[in-house]
């Protein structure tokens, strides 16, 4: 793990990397060997399951937890992992100083569960780092004007630390998890899935949003944001150079297709012969978004008179018995003639940046499905994204044809 | 459970009283129902066993763990306890508020491990108060004027509520234990022990320097210094009254012997035969001092020609092989006959604030337990407190003996 000139490194740890003692004393090797040269600022989750435990407990007491005791709460799994970690450090003979959030001057909205940062007051990390210490800081985690603990919500370990760097404007941002780094495919469907070496921030928004779970799109954005290049790593083999994720303008490599993913969380809910009427489409959705079920693709599709139209979307696999009831009831009210429901849905993307420039892209891509005799439910696109519906069953072969066809595992630039 | 007109108070729950949800439950109701016409700041412990386990976790990660990060580790306990306790609270419906050392504003020395507070900044506790808020305090715990997370040591809780109560000038501190107050002896050795209704503070501090466990001395001796009554009551059967502590001047009833304790974890060490030459004692005191073994009784003895003499003390049965290896190089070393360690050991004593008006209490107490055959190996005395080491196996005979002859499981001023 070389940094070379590089002046300061904000390494984060997931809790599968500080699960134990034991994992912990591995991420304070990593964390030590880059603090000979560098100052460093390490951001640790809370260990392995101790979010979901703490979560049962508040469960035991109280069925609706009041948000603000809740995160007093949650807080405590990050504070549990700086502690062991500086401890640690300590003991090996590295100089390192452990701070919560509200320690680390992380200062939020006044909002409980899932707080946006508004403002880091690094001076405390400062000076820390100037005197020689390794900041060994809670990810997760920050703290109001007022002096109350928030929590950030999904996302919030790889928020902070990129918030961290981002603030002290640090020169990379190493995200440490359970695999090297970001695949063509998920190598556990695709044999020959290949590791990236450099991705855009935006390639990366749109693989999270189909089924890629490398990194949250939160904590991506925000590294858009400031132009920090972060870095995803396999905190249990560092000689892997992981992926790094930078500006589309500053990539070093143009392909038109960086990888192909797929989400099986899906189905699919149509409403028939739905009358031609202004504002039908948005009292479904209005709908549908009031008991937070989240719809992704939508197809509406005219009959040849136009007096009547269908509307197909898809949404989480985990809804489609609320968003079934609550369409039947408004194809009642309505007079549509009816509903299906397609539990039997996974979606199939392709995210690129070369997307744009190059159409033909996307026949390519129906016509070998086509061949391979698999249905396509439906199509969405974005300008660096193309998403198919298939049924379940065909999903890993659909990947398997994609990857071969845009010849994805081939090493990049050949 | 009564509180009559009293205007403000403070209750506090030791591990025990909160080591489940369902009993953090059991803890709220007694909270809620003091809470309907009185402002209640109640301070909770970290449930059961947490501190232990996060002892063990520090101990994997570092063999003699950075004091500082210590502190940090172990303040989650009770953070834990805080947030549980306001939820259940919150889900019953009363209006409660969490806070941490740090947002009591409980400032402590910049010392780790065993900090004493320094101050407290009552503010934000006095604003939830007035606001209608029940205030759930995290015991053990505080901060520095620079932020960094301290704890008190040993009885942190109970001196957590006894300072808040008295910086809020609180009427009543009440300590929830798994006891129901103070007794007369300990009643698993004596069946008929009785609970006491009051205690003077001198009292409980010379009853908990001799074995009992109920208060811890630092907290005692706080609320002495405050004129803070302190009520110890058991958690687990609300309908007693408990035990009130005060000022020896303020009791109502007058006794010769509050209470008989015994102490079974003591040893006994003797150095024979010593060289009377000044400076003697205060070196082997001295050494063992440095190696941390406390010294309770001592007793030199002069031989007939006063060249010689010998010294006797009792220690903690634990400290025995480190003292008596120490004590035999330091025989040899002055040129003292040899030594004797003496595993067997228990100390008997009796409390009582009037013990200092009536000398003849000493000689009741040593003539019958001579009558009943128990060697009396060692005296020492302070004003209320008359102590004995006697053979362990000869402790609970001598403790229901003295309890007898004192008549002290009978009715107060009868």
């Amino acid at each position: 793990m070389r940094y070379g000139i590089l002046l300061m490194i904000v390494q984060k740890f997931g809790g599968t990397s500080v699960k134990s003692v034991a994992r912990i004393k591995n991420v304070a090797r990593i964390v030590a060997h880059a603090a000979k040269e560098n100052p460093v600022v390490v951001v640790v989750s809370a260990m392995g399951d101790t979010t979901d435990y703490l979560l049962k407990l508040a469960r035991q007491a109280s069925a609706a937890p009041n948000d603000r005791e809740l995160d007093v709460l949650l807080a405590t799994g990050e504070q549990i992992s700086i502690a062991l970690l500086a401890l640690t450090l300590n003991e090996m003979g590295a100089r390192a100083v452990s701070l919560t959030g509200a320690q680390l001057g992380i200062i939020t909205e006044s909002v409980h569960n899932a707080a946006r940062i508004v403002d880091i007051k690094t001076d405390r990390i400062r000076r820390y780092l100037d005197d020689g210490y390794i900041v060994v800081a809670a990810g997760f985690q920050g703290t109001t004007t007022e002096g109350d603990t928030t929590t950030l919500g999904r996302g919030g370990s790889d928020t902070t630390a990129v918030a961290i760097a981002a603030a002290l404007g640090a020169n990379v941002c190493d995200i440490f998890t359970d695999v090297s780094g970001v695949y063509t495919a998920d190598p556990n469907l695709v044999p020959g899935a290949r590791l990236l070496k450099e991705i855009s921030y935006e390639e990366m928004l749109e693989m999270a949003r189909v089924g890629a779970q490398v990194l949250h799109p939160r904590a991506v954005e925000l590294a858009r944001k400031h132009k920090l290049p972060l870095r995803v790593r396999n905190t249990f083999d560092i000689e892997h150079e992981g992926t790094i994720l930078r500006g589309a303008g500053d990539m070093e490599i143009y392909r038109p297709v960086s990888g192909v993913t797929v989400d099986r969380d899906q189905a699919r809910l149509a409403i028939l012969e739905v009358p031609d009427r202004p504002g039908i489409a948005g009292e479904i959705f209005g709908a549908l978004a009031k008991r937070r079920v989240s719809v992704d693709m939508i197809i509406q599709a005219f009959h040849q008179d136009g007096s009547v139209n269908d509307i197909t979307f898809t949404i989480k696999r985990g809804d489609l018995n609320t968003a079934r009831e609550l369409l039947q009831e408004i194809a009642s009210g309505i007079g549509a003639r009816g509903i299906i429901a397609d539990p039997d849905v996974a979606k199939v993307s392709i995210v690129g940046a070369g997307l744009m420039d190059r159409a033909e892209i996307a026949s390519e891509m129906f016509s070998a499905l086509g061949r391979a005799g698999v249905n396509i439910k439906m199509i969405s696109t974005s300008e660096i994204r193309i998403s198919c519906a298939v049924s379940d069953k065909d999903a890993e072969r659909a990947v398997t044809i994609i990857h071969e066809l845009f010849k994805l595992g081939e090493e990049e630039g050949s």
